[in-house]
């Protein structure tokens, strides 16, 4: 597979390619290096190694950067004081702390708009498809409108309501890494063939959450936003049966279409989350009042 | 030429379709419509009929539509307490005042991701060519670059800093409105053909946004902002050279290129430009320190 650093250098050239070396750059730099987990590129990586043979193209280095840089203006924004108000971010100053708020109010948007800046620099026979897909999963029937349902505290009314935010805030830029990357490949595929693995991502980035949303239980004291939002203390049958449900699902799938490279990156996600959950279980079990053992065994 | 209401009611048409009918659509329609003076959405159709016999097709109410999308989220951000801090926004609430800063700056971010869905939307052939040029106007070397260069202070210190930053604010969207028009008209055109419009939209952006700049010395009492950063308060001679320079080269581009519907919109917005400067023309002179005739003169 590939390692970390190179991911890193991929996604640093095609920053660079897109602003001038000027004042405002290290707005961008800053907020985007070091890099996070990157579960999203190597998303985009492994599936096109599983469906080109173990290769990727030129294509799939730009999608899994812009990928990355769409999710890290969701960040920059996200963590403005009139949305989450989070002075700091992967252990250090948040943008808007480290340069001042329309620093990262404006990077934010740079970002956003270098993200279709660079779906423009992909092979021009993917760039419709790929644009149509990518634009609906992040916009104002997707992301967009998962983050507003979040604000507006409509996502706490339900466990409905949870499930939709999740799968528009979280989902839906997995399930643009996944069928990008599909849409990148040589091979020409049939529209049911999108359809699984658009369903497949969907799975993928329900579970995502509702993990998330667990190890976010790792505080012994839980801010009042935290109590009131997180669904495991409200509803820890309903994300209990919904995370059993994604990861029979996510299995399957991977054994079923024979998707190696896939498998490995789930697993080493599912592997870390798993430690990580059991190194703060007596707290987690305070929380949620149930035992952490048969969530945590099903991400074995 | 088209109506206001009929250019409103395709932009509302294509509003609709980018998002759902629920609680955060009104984010979006308070904050669109009713639509301003619809200047650049005017600028792709007449090019549009200019080039293609009087007529503009779909895609050219695409382009009007998205344009004016992207816009109006660049007016939202500008708007917020981080920004600009304006309170209202052509004479009613800003969006931010009337639902909040969370709604105004989410707002934004979809109504910028609805700009590039509106791209997908286009023929399938003229996408990868719409993309890039409007991609690089609006992004991180282009529009956001000239906010960048606006609110970090940098455009006032010198008079190239001004025209560097008129140049990405405000003249990027306008080319990208004629020249995207041009790339959605049906004939081929070479590469001078496209660098030719493309420079001719540079010289209407400076001159719009240098117009505008002495429209907003109408007042008596200028705030402390306007004081430090209008151009005609510290370097008249260079202003009015530049828009002299801007208005011959538009009207002898026009008028070589025989673009009849073009030069109806441009004469139609200097006159309301005329007028409305000899209106104020005592106010205006207290502030320059100049008589305001030569500068009316020249939109004549």
């Amino acid at each position: 597979m590939m390692d970390t650093l190179k991911l890193e250098e991929i996604l640093k050239k095609n920053l660079t390619n897109q602003s001038y070396q000027n004042f405002f750059h290290q707005v961008y730099e800053y907020s985007l290096l070091p890099a996070g987990k990157m579960f999203r590129p190597k998303l985009v990586y492994a599936l096109a190694m599983d469906k080109n043979n173990g290769d990727f193209t030129e294509d799939h280095k730009l999608l899994a950067s812009l990928i990355e840089i769409h999710h890290t203006y969701t960040l920059m924004h996200d963590d403005l004081p009139s949305m989450d108000n989070d002075d700091t971010r992967r252990g250090r100053p948040s943008s808007h702390k480290k340069f001042g708020e329309w620093q990262a109010l404006l990077g934010g948007d740079g970002l956003l708009n270098a993200s279709y800046s660079l779906i423009s620099k992909v092979s021009p026979q993917n760039i419709p498809h790929l644009l149509k897909y990518f634009s609906w999963c992040v916009g104002a029937k997707g992301l967009i409108l998962g983050q507003a349902l979040d604000l507006s505290g409509e996502m706490t009314k339900s466990f409905e309501n949870v499930k939709l935010t999740h799968t528009l805030k979280t989902a839906r830029l997995i399930q643009a890494s996944l069928v990008g990357s599909l849409i990148l490949c040589d091979k020409e595929y049939t529209f049911n063939e999108y359809k699984s693995l658009h369903r497949f991502g969907e799975h993928l980035g329900l579970l995502f959450q509702f993990i998330d949303d667990l190890t976010e239980l790792s505080e012994e004291t839980l801010s009042i936003h935290e109590s009131e939002v997180n669904p495991w203390l409200k509803d820890y049958d309903k994300c209990f049966s919904q995370i059993e449900k994604d990861v029979k699902y996510i299995r399957l799938y991977l054994k079923e279409n024979e998707l190696g490279h896939l498998k490995i990156i789930v697993d080493e996600y599912l592997n870390k989350m798993r430690t990580s959950l059991e190194k703060s279980s007596n707290i987690i079990e305070n929380h949620i009042g149930n035992k952490l053992d048969p969530a945590v065994a099903l991400l074995n």
